[in-house]
């Protein structure tokens, strides 16, 4: 199973006027993640668009479980858990470093496309690394 | 029920390289919609928070539908369509103005906290608000 | 001179922890700025890059005067100052509008550029639209 | 002089449709350049707002030489270069780390305030660090 582990550290940029960061910006992390992820498994995400696939985003899912805070480092785990020959769906995990603190759940949902966003089969080499990743794959 | 739509116009800071609005920016969308939802219905989030009531962010759902562009008008729905007495849960829908193409539909489930982000009652005359608002409420 | 005057409402996304904007939000709001002086002057940006003609920005100056704050709304003048075949130079003032307190100063330099971002001199069509709008034009 | 650069990798979520990193992007790189070079010379800018003294931005400059793109890592060089009782100017060169081509210059001018964002004079342990580490100091 294809699971990575990246760490952020949170930017003043990221925070709001509650004092802690500014829920949208976890869906940026998700992205960070997914694309390290991506990257440990040997497959450089800006390469695949320059070559005509993209990895479009069809759903975002976030359960927010405690706060991130400005400076903290946080640890963002994304899993590839299926893998189908046109979508893709990856999970995440946030975690504060210092202390373990689990921060957030979430999960994406993902649909191949070429450069015109018109949906497409994944190409076989692509396929390859994502299938031999993900737990589930059909 | 407290429904109200929103319209903003797409920034070109909201776009990314793949020439459409990077998927983040729906969950700040959202939080414009739901905000104006409240403003409609006599709740001026700000004093809200001066008051020492604030809506935390539980959770978030998205499903992307089509692809809003730069310069796009988008209609933003906020539906209001659960409250109770510690939570509420806010449905939308995202629609481009000019061909009312829907783009997004989601939901955001929240928290009533205080200046402390500790969970608390929501005050009786918010309550009052939401809850009349609501379909449902408990 | 064209100059014109665009209102935005503060959204959360935009505070940070000091309570306040976010410096950078103000660059955003410049752009918005920008546009709709543009639109004002009957030129849709939108359009001008499907033409393939793009305004980069070359350089910003920003002097912050007080501190813009949730849900203020703020308005933003834009003023084209000078139009040359191959730049442009816009000033900016952002003020709070309930009590016209001046927010921020500044200034953007663009460049005409092609879809490839490669300089070119700005097509009559437009040149003319900004030269007869801006105080000096060489 | 206190001189640090940080290393950063261009989000997908900061670039624009025109295929570069959005340029108030580099707004908020400085930012993080800052904070870094501060930690370098042993500030830990979190603390500093714990104990009440917070960094205003005044003004902020910015010369946009090269796009940075996507993927791209990016290395912020930060330098105070002239430290007041009350202000401190940094300026900033960022490059593209893979071939060392310079994308921007800039500066910032920032006021030491409190938490009610009124002017205060730097306290001296943290004057002490910026003025020893700064090229100019009066």
């Amino acid at each position: 199973m294809l699971q990575h582990t990246t760490q952020v550290r949170v930017r003043y940029a990221e925070t709001d006027q509650m004092g802690v960061v500014y829920h949208a910006n976890y869906v940026v992390w998700m992205e960070v993640g997914r694309v390290e992820a991506m990257r440990a498994a040997g497959l450089n995400y800006a390469e695949m668009e320059r070559e005509g696939i993209r990895v479009a985003v069809l759903g975002v899912e976030l359960q927010y479980k405690a706060a991130a805070r400005y400076d903290d480092l946080v640890d963002i785990t994304a899993r590839v858990v299926e893998v189908q020959s046109r979508m893709m769906r990856i999970e995440y995990d946030i975690h504060r470093a210092a202390d373990g603190q689990l921060l957030a759940q979430g999960a994406t949902k993902h649909l191949f496309v070429n450069l015109d966003l018109k949906p497409i089969r994944c190409p076989e080499k692509y396929y390859a690394v994502f299938a031999g990743a993900a737990c589930t794959n059909t």
